[in-house]
């Protein structure tokens, strides 16, 4: 029987180790009876191309990878601000118009109005309407949501919660804790067994 | 004969004059031939909701308003850090594997790699690999690309550049010259002639 396929989305395709964690994470799905698919193997063979042209092939690999797969399980962990990585979230919302079932975990446990809150020293700025707005005057939404609404739509219209898992700040981008409940959810939602138990760091 | 209808994805939604800048963007839609359909109408209906059910509503009504356009124009203007707003990235890979053609404009006319110089001051980490890196030790993409290579390659890949605009801060994300550019880029792609003039900040 072939595996279903799960695409491995998320920021952690930039850490200085990434093919390293891209592996670890592949081991893990294997261990949920999943073939995790990764975007990291779609960057090997853009070598000698002009750098635009290679950003155009990594990207059509990609979508190509996204199609080929049953799922996808996305790393919401916040990147250089206070949300996702937008590639994340472009791959999030192109899998969930294909239908796949989408799974999501973030490392980091607040809602997008803490973290906004935090960041401002308790002193944001609140509207007549009672809204929130941050220092451009852009709204914050408040909706009990770890991120954009569009994001926590796509991981709940799929069935399931967005996992939340407060990490160290020093395994922010490589913890799998919270990547491994998604792969119980995943599992759960295919109904496969578990094949074998593994948690942990890298 | 009934108009093309356009999505109008952008963070322009978060602004204290969301609803006006919303109408102004429809207006110019309206003289390229197109109907706009803005996010900002889905969020009227939420009165009286949970904040968590509020916005579950706003996020199906925001995919089934995207189902029902005919394209997609994005604002890619970056938005609580050096990259464009996730939910903005999340309507774009929706559309775009809905084989929705997609255009995009950004306020801010550097590659993502320029952003992240001037904001490190110029003291940007470089690994053996050559690749640059930010505080955080992740890669900063290095492909000549307004933003992450996802979002370049859904526009390119739909026939058209992204529309790079350079304002001033204070019109960053209401001046419309850009989002203007993108209509014309539409209506070629459609074939539709163009029905009057106009262009400008709200």
């Amino acid at each position: 029987m072939t595996a279903l396929r799960i695409y491995l989305a998320g920021p952690d395709v930039f850490l200085p180790n990434a093919a390293a964690v891209a592996e670890a994470k592949k081991t893990l799905c294997g261990a949920y009876g999943f073939e995790g698919v990764s975007p990291v193997d779609n960057e090997a063979d853009t070598a000698g191309l002009p750098k635009h042209e290679a950003a155009l092939k990594i990207f059509a690999a990609n979508e190509r990878a996204i199609r080929n797969c049953d799922s996808l399980l996305a790393n919401l962990t916040p990147f250089r601000g206070p949300s996702a990585d937008p590639g994340t979230a472009y791959e999030i919302g192109f899998a969930r118009a294909l239908g796949r079932p989408i799974f999501a975990y973030t490392n980091v446990a607040d809602s997008l109005l803490e973290r906004m809150r935090l960041q401002a020293g308790n002193r944001l700025v609140r509207r007549a309407s009672g809204q929130y707005e941050d220092a451009d005057h852009m709204a914050i939404e408040d909706f009990d949501c770890a991120d954009n609404l569009m994001l926590v739509g796509a991981v709940e219209g799929s069935g399931s919660p967005i996992v939340m898992h407060a990490t160290a700040p020093s395994g922010r981008y490589t913890d799998l804790v919270g990547f491994e409940m998604c792969l119980k959810l995943a599992a759960s939602h295919f109904k496969l067994g578990r094949r074998a138990a593994s948690a942990g760091n890298l």
